[in-house]
């Protein structure tokens, strides 16, 4: 069974986002469907999905044709603030985050983030983990002493060009 | 084979953790081991062992005892200043990271954190990914268009209590 | 005996919550009730309740229910504002608070933090106090001196997985 | 049986303290007590003490001996450094906290300030918990599904004086 | 003769107030009356009136009959937003002050807080003067070298607890 | 009787102000005199003289040689560093101010700024109180409900000039 | 021949200002008028009427009157927003500025102004140059390498007052 | 008559300067010459000589020769530190200043400095004055009333390049 | 074929820019035409002209006209908001950037910016290379690895003027 | 003819990066030689070996043989300081940045950046241009009008991955 939502949307983030992305949550709750069932529908993963209800990510003409009919959304509407002629202006505030999920994704960065850096450069030498050529998954993982989410980060290494 | 290596104990981040953190990481280089092998000589995983030569961790005397003999760092300096009187200060700065490596960590959470957030709600209702009871790992993964870097969060989901 | 109350809804901090959260409120105000009055209908803390009506904390449909016929708000928009589609996004800013009242428990931590840390470090040892299985309590004391507030935050002792 | 501790005393935060602050955690540490061994010692609570060691609270001369005694650290030295000439210069940085220990008190004022706020005036009407005439107290409770840290703060209420 | 004022209530700081106090100023010019005059008619100084017109103070129900008489304001509006249920959330940004008059303010804190500081410990020992109960007045003192502004903070000494 | 002090010259202020004023706080408390009674032997207020100690005020070469014989701090020592062609560089950071003394007149600013601004121009017009012809002062006021810090500055209105 | 404006009204810096600022900017636009003509016409130098353009300067009332003859605004609009009831916030963001224009300024005060100090002490001695009692000016002056903006600051100097 | 000046090296602002910095102020005041007659001697004005000294303007090698003859301090010391190879880093914080005489030229940038930029677009069209090919000049022009500051930035206007 | 667009015209940056920006990006998508397409039509480069949509650079009147005629939007319109009467209020924050592709300039300046000024002084010596008098460019480079953006800044040197 | 140089190797940049990086700059001066002519002897380009001149890049073990005995700096001290054990941690501080060489970099961004990226998305899609495949370039361009600096981003396109 569906619920309803109704989206301030004039408070953060949805004041900086295409104003389609309140209605796209709200749509999605209406329909009833998760980021996973989209997902599918449309051909890509739950999170990526989830970054795109937040204006993160750029839908193709096709994805947009999906979206319009899973969540019965006019397509007009998402082509006129999501299609070709939009791209997104990537990054969500404010930081550090203070939402305690976000928080914690930010302390991870600030406590492990060296190390995480340093074992990098141990098994790549010079260079980064790319975050545009990146897959992000999150999964519940069952665990008798209290479920685990596992986090993942899939991006290429990119070496430092020399000139 | 070994190489020597000199940290500038003054700069940044040596100058705020215990001054022995700096002797560990040259202790490292002239002894040619990786943070695995250290991992494996005293029982840990690789991330974990970086994370404390970063001064993030805090060892058990038993783990003290096999760093300083695979070091050969005296014990007895090693348990001051990294014994049982001391606990991890934790969080090494600045933020935003100006090192590309890191920023792309925390470019990660800004542009998906909401994403993750979200999923992570859909899926375990309200609460977090615990920074605390956490794991984290860094794998190498072959791929012909370029080995890519998997970086995994595996921390226990945590409700919020209500009371 | 009630009285009215007219919420600035466009200011912080109402201006970055779910819209019904001023109308709280004005309801309450109406009703004529306490926290505590409304936390005992529904079956919760009073300072649970204050941080429900501020954004901060979910209400299952049985609460929403109670809470829609105590304060008199119609449970459709409650349901569409708090409920099971809506997750709380934390946190009220700006930092430092510029109100005394919240400056003086900012103050708390910045004057007593590390001792608070050292204490429970020694009792405890490596390990953090949970502010997500936390319950937070205010109780008035009476002295003759001038009556007190006791705050108590009662919080999981989490100690660092090693991994 | 006590333990060595080694601390870098140019790092933060001794480096903004009195010098001898490092040194009473040295010998502290050397002398294998607890802060609850030497509050009971000088007829304080263990937080003041540990609040004391970070050079947050001031001693009376007659403290100044016992403690003195207690560590074997020499009465001049305390004297001059922690004396009647001396006055805290309160608040130890940075903020927001970069430790999770730290963060989790902060975060808690950020999501549950707004409530205590609220709570207080309810019960109170229109002032704060002051944080100067306040004690501060930690304790361990037992909990099967976890031990518990019990953090209180107990401060008298300072109505706002009108004129 | 009394003069029109038209306040920008969509403006710093109005935005953050209740949404009656720009309408408290146009009355006050209105009626063309001083702070010292609406004072002398609640009872109350001249500088906590205007305060108190910046959302700063919380007035009784006794004080808001005066002021809905003597600016002809009805009642109802003022005990809706500045009545029983609400409370001031204090503090008006931005910090540091960007008007001269302000800023001059904050300077004087920055240039002169620690000599106070100093002073104060010297007369009074550890422990602060309280911004609660506190009173505050602005004289003009008549001076052939030009008139002069004398602003006088009074306010109680509160010795630290020790505990 | 006087008493030792030893001041960590390191730390702040201390590290940004001539390297002088340690060793003036120093002198002064083996001397054992007040601030008030250094005042009166150069013929000067507590206050600036304790602002002079901090590096926030200009002595003139009769004041250097007065104080130089009441602290027994060689002349030349003073002249070399506070001399003539020493000039204060004057703001002592960090804003906002950690300690709870300088934070109560950071608040001060914060939640009666605005109010003494509006009661200035009620009073002389557009303008503003120097804090260069600005006196400073900090009285005692004994009263039987805790005795009570009088805080006073006394600075010449400077109109506006129009041209 | 004059040219028509549309300023919007609700971004930065008009937002922050009285809401006939915009207006005047308008009208000066479509009267065709130069700051210098407006000025002559009502007595005053060019600079000071573009900062009372931007809401940083306070008019007499016979200045309103023949601003809203020169402008055609209507004089009571003026009154209302402008007039005796008003007095200027000064200040506007942000800083540091982002325009070209203004930051050009600023460098000059981060670069030059320790010389500007110096030289300052050297010629007058401890004191400033005051922004309050101070005349500011543009000229072009004709160059054959490239015109050069002359911008003059002729401000009081105040000797700081030793009390 | 020339004085003695002993400047703390290891404090803001010259601790980010070329050491020899210090040694200039030094020997300048050992010397007893004012900016005015350096610059006479070396051929420049007084500001730019004073910046000079503040690492903010570089010399020419004759410069070099001159000032090492005039202030007696060894040319390979100059040559070293401020010759050739050194090239300066400009701009000396903090910013916002805290010292009230750089302060006030921050406030006139504030207060003015969209003033100034509307005159200069008036007079020049779009486009901004230099700062670079800029000289600037201070100046006391005696005055009944109290003398007066001039300062002067003399800076060519650069109109924006259109392609 | 043209693309429909619709722009949240209260999002950044929009809301701090001309109104009329918004609805030249809506014009430019239902016209169906380049930044490169545009420029030709008037005369200018692609990338100055990507610029001037985003209210950073002042058209001429016969601009106006042309991109009027193109864009089929009301020359009145344009005339108004970005004619003669309105100069580019410049620099589109925040900073620094969250969208990846500006954070990546951003990231070039602070790790290349250093080595860039050092190369610029050793072929120009002291001086800059101007942001006014400077040309930027945008283009695709075919590259069998992966075509290439080659972004080009070509700028005057400016030398610093000694006076 | 080479010149001296010494670098004040605790200020900034240098205080936090490896401490040979102020020993690479003395040899340079020493040696009399251009980035230019180190980059031909060592096979890069020079705006590379400026970067790695302050700790931003990496050298091979080749590279490093090379640079020793082209600035006779014994090879045991760079391989020490800058082999195979140490990766750079990229970016110098402080941003925005102070000096106006960098500063007008900085500016470019604000200024142009929204620019660059609509045409990148233009030419190229969604992505980015890397700057970790990126050469940087410095030319000087001659022109009859003033010498013009040529700054030249060649970054490799990455598209965003869609997963």
């Amino acid at each position: 069974m569906s619920h309803s939502l109704k989206v301030n949307a004039s408070s953060q983030p949805y004041v900086d986002l295409p104003s389609i992305c309140a209605a796209l949550f709200e749509a999605k709750a209406r329909r009833g469907v998760t980021f996973d069932q989209i997902a599918k529908a449309i051909g890509r993963d739950e999170v990526w999905v989830a970054a795109m209800f937040y204006g993160q990510a750029k839908l193709s003409e096709e994805e947009l044709t999906k979206l319009s009919q899973l969540l019965e959304v006019p397509q007009e509407n998402l082509v006129a603030e999501l299609g070709p002629n939009w791209f997104p202006h990537r990054g969500i505030g404010p930081m550090p985050p203070t939402d305690p999920v976000l928080y914690r994704l930010y302390e991870g960065v600030m406590v492990y983030g060296n190390a995480i850096k340093a074992v990098i450069h141990e098994k790549f030498g010079d260079g980064i983990m790319s975050m545009i050529d990146c897959k992000v998954n999150v999964d519940r993982k069952p665990d008798p002493k209290g479920d685990r989410v596992v986090l993942t980060f899939d991006g290429k290494f990119l070496p430092y060009l020399k000139w």
